[in-house]
């Protein structure tokens, strides 16, 4: 349900997976973009393992969004970010959605209570926040609550680990859920440290993919710190560089997106073409195929994982 | 000058890449951790294709820093976080330094100012902080200032180039460098989303590996969030998500590292065992170099790199 970036790259998956997919969106044209997104994922999603990837043998399209979810099992909604037109579209399909069936709600910035409004029974929307892209990067953020349907949050859970996605449930209703949050105070800090002079934005890009971004592919900042400090764990590691850190987040920038930040952009970091956009993107999908199959050939969850499973 | 965690592997990086090194310390036990140290270093250096990994021909050690730095091109200086203690080590080894010698100090909480006091001649000592573990990550951040000898700065940066990493230039003296201070802040707010009851500490680690990190292990923020406004650019990502942006920079998290945030980890996040420590850090140094290889093994630049030089 909605056929924008987002729900061409779920509508991706989903059939690389083998489901059955009908997409909906009022624009009509975005069949057609829909087909050539999914060609163009075939080798992405095939290197990763979807032995469907690229069929449209089980895809159809439609500009009702009643017949979309007509005898649908999950409808993942990826309208834009608009309450009044989500209310109007769930409005139109209550009636037709089977009892048993789960709405998911890509959504970033409405909230799981204001989504349930728009239902009269709230008790089968949830949120499923995917990362961009959403067809190659694992993290679906998953968020339900007390009115969600009993088992629901655990089967919604189920549903993405089979489709080769790592769920995360939140246990609270924040905005931004997790991931986005932790990208926003990074990027805070980068162009605090940009407009203060200390290196270019692209300087800064370059020290993180070549410093804590490779080692942020590989295990998360608790345990890496964990790791740091050796036998004395996270809690030695606070000991030893506490301190530090208590520095460093007293003197971490406040930046406003204002036309004195804009304008900073505008002058330090250039725009790309059409051409060299198309080979970023390449070569960013093309990567995150590899580490995630470098992973996977080493054939085991990672080492320390199985003492912190999901909670 | 040092053989700590960080001496041991600056050493086991410039004996791989076929320098000779004598590593210094005041603990002549430190002999023994350093040898084995590039022995189980000798797999992954000779992964990323450092020729002469794991060979000690070239290698000596002694307890007298006067002898250590007799004849060097270049005195890597890592010794404890302690100005009193370098401050006894600079003083000592100026004398006998060749004129034509670099000092390189990793230190990452003192500043180069602070270190040049150090000196009669301040003109040959820079900071040149690597990140953890520095044998394999290529991060080396660098400082100079206007005390710093003419074209010394560009010579290290070719120094550290030389040895296969990538060195940033750091044109501002900052507590923290870069890195430091984006670990940081991004610390705080997994913290801080952790002790909101968000998810726990390990799905956060999960949901950053799974998502955002496996992202920064290719490209920097600044790229990918200007490749995801495609034509409009960073500053078409800022008309777009700018809002949410200061929405939740508003909202981030302030963390005390104090008794409170102490027991929380102690109550939530399970400490490894020796065994298991070393399976976690084998398999982080393993994808490291996997993922450095497979960007090698595209044998060019990042697209997008060649339009954003090192400033």
């Amino acid at each position: 349900m909605g056929s924008g970036t987002i729900g061409q790259s779920w509508c991706a998956l989903f059939l690389a997976a083998g489901h059955q997919v009908t997409a909906y969106d009022p624009n009509p044209s975005r069949e057609l973009e829909i087909r050539a997104f999914v060609s163009n994922s075939e080798a992405s999603l095939r290197a990763l393992g979807y032995s469907n990837a690229g069929s449209l043998t089980d895809f159809c399209f439609t500009t009702d969004v009643v017949k979309a979810v007509e005898g649908a099992q999950v409808v993942q909604e990826s309208a834009p970010e608009n309450l009044a037109l989500k209310t109007q579209l769930y409005r139109l399909i209550e009636p037709v959605l089977d009892r048993k069936s789960t709405v998911l709600s890509s959504t970033s910035g409405i909230t799981l209570e204001m989504l349930q409004t728009c239902f009269f029974d709230p008790s089968r929307i949830l949120i499923a926040h995917p990362f961009n892209p959403p067809h190659l990067i694992p993290l679906v953020e998953v968020l339900g609550n007390e009115s969600t349907a009993p088992d629901l949050i655990q089967w919604t859970l189920s549903f993405y680990e089979g489709l080769g996605k790592v769920p995360i449930e939140l246990k609270k209703s924040i905005p931004g859920h997790i991931a986005n949050r932790l990208q926003a105070v990074l990027w805070q800090e980068v162009l605090h440290l940009a407009k203060e002079g200390v290196a270019s934005l692209s300087d800064i890009d370059r020290a993180i993919v070549n410093g804590p971004g490779l080692r942020w592919a590989i295990y998360g900042p608790n345990q890496l710190f964990s790791l740091a400090a050796g036998a004395d764990g996270l809690e030695g590691f606070i000991d030893h560089l506490g301190p530090s850190f208590q520095d460093w987040w007293s003197a971490a920038g406040h930046v406003e997106l204002d036309t004195d930040t804009r304008q900073f952009i505008k002058r330090n970091y250039p725009s790309v073409d059409e051409n060299e956009r198309r080979a970023i993107q390449a070569y960013r999908d093309h990567l995150i195929c590899r580490i995630l199959n470098e992973k996977k050939s080493e054939n085991r969850v990672a080492p320390g994982d199985h003492l912190n499973p999901p909670s």
